[in-house]
């Protein structure tokens, strides 16, 4: 080792949940070293959660001025493609991390550049630096796509969200391999941008772990944007030609053609890279999450902590910031309230329709034993829905909880819903009663009077 | 009298709160008559809410559409006045209210039209027709606009509310009196349908009852519209030429032309019209709110019962539809939860930006002696604003009682947020711990995170 360095806190990975950690300890004037392979910021700001939406808004944003009369005249021209591509390259900061860079100065956090690994208890290696956490040390380094072991798939070079999200060109036809969150919301993008779509789904639903309703909304409005979807869907295999277009086969016999291969079949994790068998733990093949309890601290490494995705307990950008917070309260010394709460977080999927949902579906719910009833009502049944989202389908969900009478779930499908649901999570997490619910009235007319006819639904 | 009829409950105006108790009664199996003067709906759907929201709505959605790098580019028209006055139009159902009788007949719910009066103990007249009361006289008449007693305004024959609402001209120059919610809503309205506006406020900011902030970042919307306006402005007459266009003299000695004006100076009470003295009640000079207990019956009279804004509690729709439901309950015996809560309820001005607030602002959480402790933020200090509002202005708030730990008040100003409110309407209402609050996660990259920063600005 060319360098050794002493730090209180050595965190692992500086996408958003290892940036909130870092920054929220050494405000608490701990001293923290942060190492990064790739770019400040993660995963998520420039190859992922960012760029998608990026992506994704020019279509709803022109959708909604299309639906209101008065506005609608005025959208004479069409999506602009070059313009929306360069927004996306604003949005990832044109893949330069430099703008980051104050925000830890002025923290005097420490930025190591490289790949890091544990090399002993509290030690990790960078290159040929070696960093000692007098602390903690705290694992960030989120997850990766994984590739299913479709026959010839690897070797066809497909697209993952790393390439998809950043790309410069929108090729002419994308087959999108996998019908949850990720492949549904860039199915739906290219295609807004012009591509010729096919959405490819191995189960028999879109979202799967969502209402089932959501699926089929969403699947519709994959089909408004002239998406082919195809669930049920099983690939045998995939062969990149010479001409470089890629050739799909199916079992039932059909084949697909497109320009491009994207996968969006879930991530897996990269444990195998961190060293682990220098600590006496294993990553397991493959590769496992690095398992922890709520206050985020490996069992019987009590200066070892896991966040985010390489946790394995929530892939959300916002839980691992959140379980970010919570680990820094535990590092520094503020227990009572470190512990994670809730393990069915809020999501939001940003097609057209949004999908915004937390907590149970009505079928989690029931194999969690719960004893629950389901009330739906359409989502644009609101005098407020004549302004906003109008025309526009959905369904919106409360799940409630009988023997204890406050809701454990909530799902709204709809245009221009994401903002919905923080009313629903903070219900669910503070487990407010019916009756709080009741007496706190919607605004006149909003479209949140979802909440008056949900609850009337019910039978208040 | 032609006829005598006898009904669980009479019910004296079909607006929301109206409509919301007949439906909400008959449904329990009462017998419901509704006596409504003008059209089945009310003020609120024909001349106030509804249309006002109809008439902003299309700058709005065209501002965010602009703001949207590759959507802009497709925007090359301009708003389409006649398109807008046409949804309006439909909005408001052309002034029809046939659409809403199937709804009261399905409910077995008697409509008689015409002006009802009390006429003694639980007895109704309208017209020549008696109605008497079994168990109930619910009285929801509203409120009718108040022309201010500036000299000749009223023999100007300004627009109110009423007028402006269902124009099916707009003026090439407005002056607009009063720089309240209506007042600012219209002003904005009608200068983003191509009339000159003045606005004028006799007090020295807009929006005097809401969080200081919020009438400066309307008052910059307004001047964003070209909308021209003065505070501390004291109008010291009006006059209406014979050529129809309006002269209005300030305190100052300026004058300023129009061609209409519009009243928007708050509303009064018709009261006296309601046959009180029948009852040995007054209904004072001017007319006074009929007041209520929080079980909404005035003291003394158990069978009368007052709901939305006759009673003064809360001129806002939806806080007369949730004292309908209320009152609803007492009536049909349901008590447990039969009383009003929250004095300060939610509130939303649909100007751009939109105003969302609940429970207190500072100032009046101070007045009420709260210890109490104000959070701002930037309401776009979020990654989700990078989609949604991109580089618009306004401010977030909460206001923290320190004491109980807990939300006393918030105001969300900027684009778009009147669906962010419902969030802090729970929090309010139920007296969600800041703890509570803290372990509700907002969804990334939704605005909604707008939350995580309030909090983190409070320590957490």
């Amino acid at each position: 080792m060319s360098e050794r360095r002493e730090v209180d806190v050595v965190v692992l990975g500086a996408g958003p949940a290892g940036e909130v950690i870092a920054g929220r300890l050494a405000e608490r004037d701990l001293e923290v070293a942060l190492v990064e392979n790739r770019l400040v910021a993660g995963e998520c700001s420039y190859w992922a959660c960012m760029p998608s939406k990026a992506l994704l808004r020019p279509a709803q944003a022109l959708g909604e001025a299309r639906r209101v009369p008065g506005a609608a005249e005025a959208v004479t021209g069409e999506l602009d493609v070059p313009a929306a591509l360069a927004r996306r390259d604003d949005v990832i900061h044109h893949l330069d991390d430099s703008e980051q860079l104050p925000w830890l100065e002025e923290r005097g956090i420490i930025l190591v550049r490289g790949h890091g690994h544990l090399a002993g208890e509290r030690t990790v290696h960078v290159g040929d630096v070696e960093l000692v956490a007098r602390r903690a040390v705290v694992v960030a380094v989120g997850s990766a796509p994984m590739i299913p072991p479709v026959p010839g798939l690897a070797e066809a070079r497909p697209w993952t969200n790393r390439e998809a999200t950043v790309t410069e060109v929108v090729p002419g036809s994308l087959l999108v391999l996998g019908g949850g969150p990720v492949g549904v919301e860039l199915a739906q993008a290219f295609a807004t941008l012009g591509a010729e779509v096919t959405l490819l789904e191995r189960e028999g639903r879109l979202l799967e772990r969502e209402e089932p309703f959501a699926g089929e909304q969403v699947g519709e409005g994959l089909q408004a944007a002239a998406v082919r979807v195809l669930v049920d869907a099983e690939v045998t295999s995939v062969r990149r030609g010479e001409d470089g277009r890629v050739t799909l086969a199916l079992a039932g016999g059909e084949t697909l053609e497109a320009d491009e291969i994207l996968v969006a079949s879930g991530r897996r994790q990269t444990t195998d890279t961190l060293g682990l068998e220098s600590i006496g733990l294993e990553a397991g093949s493959p590769p496992q999450p690095l398992e922890v309890g709520d206050d985020l601290r490996v069992a019987g490494r009590d200066w070892l902590y896991a966040i985010g995705d390489v946790n394995g307990k929530a892939l959300l950008t916002h839980e691992g910031k959140y379980q970010a917070r919570i680990a820094a309260d535990v590092i520094s010394g503020h227990e009572p309230q470190a512990r994670i709460r809730g393990g069915l977080p809020p999501r939001v999927t940003f097609t057209e329709p949004q999908v915004a949902a937390v907590g149970h579906t009505l079928a989690s719910a029931q194999e969690a034993g719960l004893n629950v009833r389901a009330v739906d009502v359409p989502t644009q049944a609101t005098a407020g829905a004549s302004f906003h989202g109008k025309d526009t389908d959905g369904t919106s969900r409360i799940v409630v909880d009988e023997d204890r009478g406050m809701i454990v779930g909530a799902t709204f499908v709809g245009s221009d819903v994401a903002e919905w649901l923080h009313a629903a999570t903070i219900a669910v997490v503070a487990e407010v009663s019916l009756e709080d619910l009741w007496h706190a009235v919607p605004a006149f007319p909003s479209r949140s009077e979802v909440w008056l006819k949900l609850l009337e639904g019910y039978g208040l």
